[in-house]
């Protein structure tokens, strides 16, 4: 049951919206990825902020739209930051992002996971199937940041349920990307379908498409259509920047994924677009 | 009263000194654009060292030529070392370029830019308008790590003595950077006005611009003509990128940038600079 | 004594390996270079993941095929997962490159080294010939993190000398890099001839050569063919980046390489390898 029209009117509204308001967004991330979410954020039309110590952190939230929380490269120095931020934002009703890059893969990401989704109340939680999998206590296995196989290629029922469950679980929207995207609210699922396998030989295509949720949280009260925004956005872009630059190499595809969404408008939504 | 011609044969001349010594530049910087920074300072012909550690952190100063602070992404581990960074900088004569990012934007950066003004001699304070009004201890407001509308649309003449002014105080040279450039050491002003709009669409080209003016500096004794140096080279590539890659999208533009000031040189900054 | 043939067969048979295990990569490195360090594994067909605190370090090398260990922006915080890690990898068989960016540029960089090499087994040493004279104990001179021309300047005899001495002295692969890159495990020598000048422009193309040497031991048992493997690669790429790119400027030259990695193959490789 297609409700392509509707969602991909609802996002390009928001795109532009994001464009119109230019949404603060204070990430609490990880060193690897960090430019390129800055930077796409920039692209998208809101204004990116990075600041990640815990005489300042929470303070930084307050004067931002969106908090998105990344454990990438997690260090012991950033966790009180992030719970601290988390809470303030939760105390403020600002909406929170929360990628739990490698969750699963070391007792550290797995304790720190947990300790922050029972101190911060998320708005998207938006991982890889093998991420959303063991947070949901299911048996998964990881490679590293990654996604394993036999995680990916559950069935999108089965996908479907693990998405519902978690996010009425956690009362909060969860996105599952992937070849195929999985987004759900507990009542309202939506799959995306945009996309390019090369988006997973650049890194940070998740954190970006975390960062990208958080700058359309910034400006919308619906999180799951933002989380669907943002990851939408990616897809699309990332479909767009291989038709321009993939022949070349991952090099000029990285650049051409910035490219993409600096030139994002609703009309393009609206064409590329595959929801249902 | 226009004194263009001065200013763009000394800023080539500079220029041809950094190529020709390759000044080593030891940044203590934040982890969003430090890459950029690193790499735009290498296509400026300089080169860069970043070290934040206190253990080593005076120890590569002193075999450095300039000194760059910038509190992008703040911590408390690396406050001391940019204290103690500044002073052997300041105990060797080297040049100090700080950049205040977010200076407004939380406590945490309002006192540790204090003290930094206050234990460390710096030769040129570079920053935005809400920055450099907040330092200056005017009513200011701030937008995260960018400027706000208000602060920005002030005028050119108000925009003067916000920079002559502190330059005084401080007994250095200050660069409000923004859609016009001011300069000012107490005495000389020089207004610039390139650049292009898209620069504000790229994280970290105002840290860009502070490495550069750290290169300049490095083989410089006149840092106000040093700081038009940098802030002039910024200026003028990001005409060229938005020229050369500008209609492609800001992940084209960013490289662009560092394209251009690769290929700069005394003849183009004659040609394009604009100061006055 | 040209045994360029066998060299380049057997690292085209290495490459297309990292292409099909896709071996997870573990890199404890700086905040400069790490993007890149990342994007340049993907781009070999490896699979990075950088985790730096000491409450997960050993438990991400478990997972892993290859740890490297960078210095560039070494701090107190990662000195003892750096050892916790590489002890791991030791305890497991794993290969271990270490690239010892700006030894002999301060004490802490220089005390850190010589505690890594004490308490850690190196697979792969991979440095410039400062640093690497610095670790052998001959008088150099360094620049920060770039190699001083008075060492670079010294012959290929005396170079080979160096890096003999040293395999043999810890019992590991060491790889000079520089305009001749030198290679020996203390019986073999080999001697590459690939690269251009233009990879000195751009950051990290030091920490991206010790990434791509980690992504061919992650699937070799042969270091010595490994680092040649990662070395031997980053010189044609450079050579192909330089031909496609390198007119532009030196952004678009960093992105040519990545590009050029990913295009990369054993047919490139038996053609361009240029090794004796």
């Amino acid at each position: 049951m297609y409700m392509n029209n509707e969602i991909v009117i609802k996002v390009g509204k928001l795109l532009d919206e994001v464009r119109n308001k230019k949404p603060l967004v204070h990430n609490i991330t990880n060193y690897v990825t960090v430019n390129d979410c800055a930077n796409i954020l920039l692209a998208l039309g809101a204004s990116p902020i990075m600041a990640d110590d815990i005489k300042e952190a929470a303070d930084i939230t307050k004067i931002s739209s969106a908090l998105v929380i990344n454990i990438g490269t997690l260090n012991e120095r950033t966790i009180e930051s992030m719970i601290a931020s988390g809470k303030k934002a939760n105390e403020l009703n600002l909406p929170v992002v929360f990628d739990p890059v490698g969750a699963g893969a070391s007792e550290f990401r797995n304790a720190t996971t947990k300790r922050i989704l029972e101190e911060v109340k998320i708005s998207v939680l938006r991982g890889n199937m093998s991420e959303i999998k063991f947070i949901s206590g299911l048996k998964s296995t990881t490679k590293g940041v990654d996604a394993s196989e036999s995680d990916t290629n559950i069935g999108n029922d089965e996908g479907i349920n693990v998405a519902k469950n978690l996010a009425t679980k956690l009362n909060c929207t969860v996105a599952i990307t992937g070849v195929t995207d999985i987004i759900s609210d507990g009542n309202r699922v939506a799959i995306l379908e945009n996309g390019d396998k090369m988006l997973a030989n650049v890194t940070g295509t998740g954190c970006m498409t975390s960062a990208l949720v958080g700058g359309f949280c910034g400006v919308g009260s619906d999180y799951f259509i933002a989380a669907i925004g943002g990851i939408m956005s990616m897809g699309i872009c990332g479909e767009i920047a291989s038709e321009n630059a993939g022949q070349i190499g991952i090099g000029s595809f990285h650049i051409a994924i910035i490219d993409a969404i600096s030139n994002l408008n609703s009309e393009i939504i609206s064409n590329m677009g595959k929801a249902q």
